[in-house]
């Protein structure tokens, strides 16, 4: 492992990414190809650095900040680097160009990595030379917050990049996923999806109103699949561990599936209400904007709270 | 409101309303057919309430306690009764005997609630006398740890009936919603339903492991799921608001959702593989009991942590 990584596209993503490596000791030097984006990436790393501190999640502000490095060209940023994190527009074209540099000015010994959520990764990854070095480390937004990072192997991608790959999120505090197979939407984007549909439909169909669907995750789901998955869950839902409860409740799970439609369109109806919903309780863009910054204090002070309760938790058999 | 509430039925839920209703300052009359059933509610409720009062979630554990009573029989339960809740077997035929005999013994002017999450209360309620008084108050386990509680109007329940209900949960510290339409598994159970099918369809294909697919939903969905709803995780990540999202990413989605089955049954070899890493890091039932009471010590900081939370939030738009 080096100690030098960059960071392509500076957006929210690239954001949340400077952070994470800045903070786990990494040089990070960053490129974006518009012009101005570095600078404004500067200062918004440097007001969340602010807030991470305000919330004692760092030590030293100044150190980190210091650590982030603004580059002329893509060339610049790369040079040296172990890793290269892509986190440009989430259009293929786009990703291909940036792979194509990337393969041409990387070190040959570099893992050359993408922010990638959707595209299959071989439609921008096989045209780089040597591809077996690309791999997908997708995390979730925002990324300095939220701990879960997908790595997904594209088909050349070497496994040994992929143990690297998991070894460096796990160095800079991020929690690892492999997704052995590159289906669409991942894993996490597939479980997102169904949950959106289905909760769309509801409120299309008059059985609840946008609000309380919102609750039966904060208020219900959520408070379990806070520290605990869907399996882990359902184990501690019956007597017998998860097989007694997958055998005990699948009939009734099959009659809710049967009655489940993932085919139909998003109804424009369903979704005008949920925005009206939202406009008459925050108004303005303003008052999203500070509701973005409430769930960011959220995340900050959960992850803490989650990462205590883990020291304090019983031991799982060895 | 009266003072006096009923609860039939005194297995794990029947149990957690119990606490709930006394921690509230009722007095709660318990009654199960099943002989020893009530002795044996009393010890486990004395047990959660030690419990709740070790996370200093209560202050007085014997006043509590010297609220809940054992009715030798299911007239003296509900004799005196404003609110009746019925938590017994999930089986229509079990619970049409229970509701019949309480639309003979109950206070006419008294709510009679079930907490039925799966079977259409049509099916259960349209025999009792006067059926506009009875409704579903569905729970989740715990109940007395996971606030949310769907309240199911039946095809004949009385408006009245379903705002007395509403505001009952919520002096009893409860977050209900309304489900206008008692569609199959209603709202929370649905989404619950769509993310097991996914979840296990993804380790059928070996697109990803039992535990990581565990990891997607505790560090990634879960963290942010905690404390909103996916319509508010969806506006928070869009720049102008929830259609703006909705309208970004509805191709993607579609993606996704074609490639979804809720059709195809639960494979054996899934649920097997999961039961396996079950038992690899929980072998006995000793240690699923021991990761179940850490479950309710999570619920339990949880909660805390999220009710002070609520209290620091800024305000939402008057």
């Amino acid at each position: 492992m080096g100690d030098r990584v960059a960071i392509i596209g500076t957006g929210l993503i690239g954001r949340g990414w400077a952070i994470l490596f800045a903070r786990a000791g990494f040089d990070v030097w960053l490129h974006d190809r518009a012009p101005g984006a570095v600078e404004a990436a500067l200062t918004a790393i440097a007001a969340n650095v602010l807030l991470l501190q305000a919330e004692q999640l760092i030590d030293d502000r100044a150190t980190l900040l210091a650590r982030v490095k603004p580059a002329a060209s893509l060339f610049e940023a790369v040079d040296g680097a172990f890793y290269v994190q892509e986190s440009v527009t989430e259009e293929a074209a786009v990703k291909a160009a940036v792979f194509q540099e990337l393969g041409q000015c990387a070190d040959r010994a570099a893992i050359l990595a993408s922010s990638c959520s959707t595209i299959p990764p071989e439609r921008f990854m096989n045209t780089v030379s040597a591809p077996d070095r690309c791999i997908v480390a997708h995390p979730f937004s925002p990324p300095h917050l939220v701990p879960l990072v997908e790595i997904v192997l594209a088909p050349e991608t070497r496994p040994s990049v992929a143990q690297e790959t998991v070894d460096l999120m796990r160095a800079i505090g991020q929690r690892p996923v492999l997704i052995h197979k590159p289906v669409v939407g991942f894993a996490v984007n597939r479980l997102q999806a169904v949950v959106i549909n289905e909760a769309l439909r509801l409120v299309r169909d008059g059985v609840i109103s946008p609000e309380d669907l919102d609750l039966c995750m904060s208020e219900g789901l959520g408070r379990r699949w806070a520290f605990m998955g869907p399996f882990e869950t359902m184990e501690l839902n019956a007597h017998d561990g998860f097989k007694d409860y997958a055998t005990r409740y699948s009939a009734v799970y099959r009659s809710i599936l049967d009655d489940v439609d993932t085919r139909v369109p998003w109804d424009d109806d369903a979704i005008a209400s949920i925005e009206a919903w939202r406009r008459e309780r925050y108004p303005t863009r303003a008052d999203v904007t500070e509701r973005r910054l409430w769930r960011d204090h959220m995340l900050m002070t959960l992850g803490r709270f989650l990462e205590r309760a883990a020291r304090d938790a019983p031991p799982a058999a060895p």
